[in-house]
């Protein structure tokens, strides 16, 4: 399943208009999780999977990365990417995640923000990733989260007047397909289990260092009092794992 | 929290009319993945943290265990654990499992079933078990599954008539006391987050190695069509990992 989502009008039009695509990194509620479980990236040869506007590729450069190569599928990320960065060491690639073709051992870092949830397998990016790492390398990642994901709708329940009950969860271990809407109608996205995501990490080779479930940073709780409905339900998964 | 509900009598009634009880590991839902996990047990030492009636005990033994050791809170879950043994290299003890007394790297296995959800910390149990093993030794367990102890409730949401319509997720970032009815009212379970019971083995020094979440066994989906719920979201969550 490679669908491009981010090519198509309507959805790339209200993709931009997302806060992580308006403020950046800063916009993007998971991302003082992320930041925290990626190690030291000075001097560092850092790929990030599914880099989309390259706002991760140019955090790892101003974290002195020796370079840095961001890899999407979609044109528009790409070229939206490209006008946002001035950086001779930064190189934007485009091309599915399943089809990368990279030395082993040319990377020291892996990251990839909210990208392998629209993979249909797991499994085999995670035993490539551990090819490209260096001995000791990081892989360092974010999905959408399996409870999440379980529901076609991925939405909570509500009651008659719209008041968000508890979030509904079905379907738990019947991975694959869901067909939702996400900005559009069919986006498709892949849901898994936990224990598929963690499993597949560790058959590939890696040791798990940590994971998290987002829960929203403490500014956003005290400026947006919606975010505590984000302590209810995790609604990303962050892992990190060494080579 | 050292909460003895098998000491209670209406709760210990109810709790030797399980499954469970009556038949042993064949009636655990869990037990078949459970046993997977389990690494070889010839000539090993064994702990087993809230041993119950002894059925993991036994077990260890019938697989060529050296000895096996069986802790457990209750007087009565004890009593019966050793009317069912007769196995010199068996011993079961009367302890909370927050107060073990064990030697350094005695025990080759640790393992534990359906008894971590109720202790108030599982980093420092995490910690101790460390200590408890051999280097190299494996330590696999079971406990409800956050997506299972999230909300007080524990249960389905139901349309008018009864019918299951999806399992409701709350409070999930809101770990602690859960007053839950199982068996008998005001039941105490811990609610942790998948990420702290992940992030608490890890700390401690252990290598996770598996995850699994609770399916019913082929036999189970053929035998019982209610056990086709299971598959709609996890009740249990299995973990091994090695030190």
């Amino acid at each position: 399943m490679k669908q491009n989502k981010y090519d198509e009008n309507e959805f790339f039009s209200a993709y931009k208009e997302l806060p992580r695509s308006v403020k950046g990194l800063d916009g993007a509620g998971e991302w003082h999780l992320l930041k925290e479980m990626l190690p030291d990236l000075r001097n560092k040869d850092v790929l990030d999977l599914g880099c989309g506007f390259g706002w991760h590729c140019r955090y790892a450069r101003e974290q002195s990365a020796r370079s840095v190569v961001g890899v999407d599928i979609s044109d528009n990320m790409l070229q939206q990417a490209r006008a946002l960065t001035q950086d001779h060491a930064i190189s934007y690639l485009k091309t599915p995640i399943e089809d990368l073709n990279f030395q082993d051992r040319q990377f020291d870092v892996v990251l990839s923000s909210l990208a392998f949830h629209y993979l249909k397998s797991f499994e085999d990016i995670c035993q490539h990733i551990y090819r490209l790492l260096t001995p000791g390398g990081c892989f360092v990642f974010s999905v959408e989260h399996p409870i999440f994901t379980s529901r076609q709708e991925q939405d909570w329940h509500y009651d008659s007047q719209g008041n968000r009950l508890h979030w509904a969860v079905d379907h738990y271990q019947d991975e694959g397909i869901r067909d939702t809407s996400f900005l559009a109608d069919h986006v498709i996205k892949y849901h898994r289990t936990l224990a598929t995501y963690i499993n597949n990490v560790v058959s590939a080779g890696f040791a798990i260092k940590e994971i998290r479930e987002s829960v929203p940073s403490k500014e956003m709780l005290e400026n947006n009092p919606d975010a505590r409905d984000e302590l209810r339900r995790p609604m990303f998964l962050l892992i990190s794992a060494a080579k």
